[in-house]
């Protein structure tokens, strides 16, 4: 028993580490960058808040497990950025290992547990995991929009680059594309974002 | 439609200052101290991982939406630390009117359900209410314990006030307050922590 609980304070500990990964988005409320812990608590309540806008029949609690989840990775994997194309070339195999180690801390049955969450919301095959990451894309741009596009005109970020944000939003909500394309045109009027 | 997402976006915007709301324990993982979004996502994951260990029989989504939701009256009341007296003797004012302020922005069925899960939390009268408040009693000790003591020694607490967290533990988990009586002895070995 003790054992057992040993190895989940391990675990606890160690992915005390997500709070010290950072994320590309400024925040709204604080000036800094946003890290990924607390990425992960807002589109986690992001879920409980918006679950109506699903198009997809989905388990909100299954979603909502996945979203805590879905970023631990990247305690060793970092943050790879949507837009990084050099990033995205080896993140797979990045993240991959990242999950072996950090799930491999937990008792075997919990292992298991994590890791096929943080699977399925990679492969985005099920309900659940393509509302999650409808989710994932859309907040970034709340943030990006509610501080005047800093984080777009920082990595000169085009229109036509972030509507390709539009489609994996659409797979799990077309009441969130819609939203989100609206704050696109918006913000190239305000000129938070080129054209 | 749109206004009923429209106040949901802003509600979602608005408690991004959580991130801006500091606690005093310090993070193992990095060298600040925490902020209370970041230990929001922490705690929900705590009680993902020690569920097993709660004595009191459990919905566990219900446990998590409340940890996710604990907090966010801060935003407008600040955190108070559990050693704090003074700021203790009004936090109950402080945060009804937070409450009342931030879960307003949200449609009404919304504003009552987080109001609901956030007094429930607050009330500690059901089974979930008293093991997420556990987690949230136990969660600082660890990173208190894994910084050597550093809140502690700054805040000169000793073993005798540190000891009066292990009831409200115990009243979730006895296997956690056991741990954390542990931990604490461990603690006052090391020179962590005064006797």
């Amino acid at each position: 028993m003790m054992d057992r609980l040993d190895k989940q304070i391990e675990f606890i500990v160690e992915i005390d580490k997500l709070k010290g990964i950072i994320r590309r988005s400024y925040l709204t409320g604080c000036d800094r960058l946003e890290n990924s812990a607390e990425h992960s608590w807002h589109v986690s309540i992001l879920a409980m808040i918006l679950a109506e806008h699903s198009d997809l029949e989905i388990n909100l609690f299954k979603v909502v497990r996945m979203l805590l989840v879905h970023d631990i990775v990247e305690i060793d994997a970092g943050d790879t950025y949507f837009f990084d194309e050099k990033g995205n070339t080896d993140k797979v195999e990045r993240e991959k290992n990242a999950a072996k180690r950090l799930f491999d801390l937990l008792p075997p049955d919990q292992e298991k547990e994590f890791r096929e969450a943080w699977e399925e919301y990679e492969a985005r095959l099920t309900n659940e995991a393509r509302f999650a990451y409808a989710l994932d894309r859309f907040i970034p741009i709340l943030h990006s929009y509610f501080t005047q596009g800093k984080s777009w005109k920082q990595h000169r970020v085009k229109l036509e680059k972030v509507m390709t944000l539009i489609d994996p939003i659409r797979e799990g909500s077309e009441a969130l594309s819609q939203y989100a394309t609206r704050l696109f045109k918006k913000a190239v009027e305000k000129g938070y974002l080129e054209e």
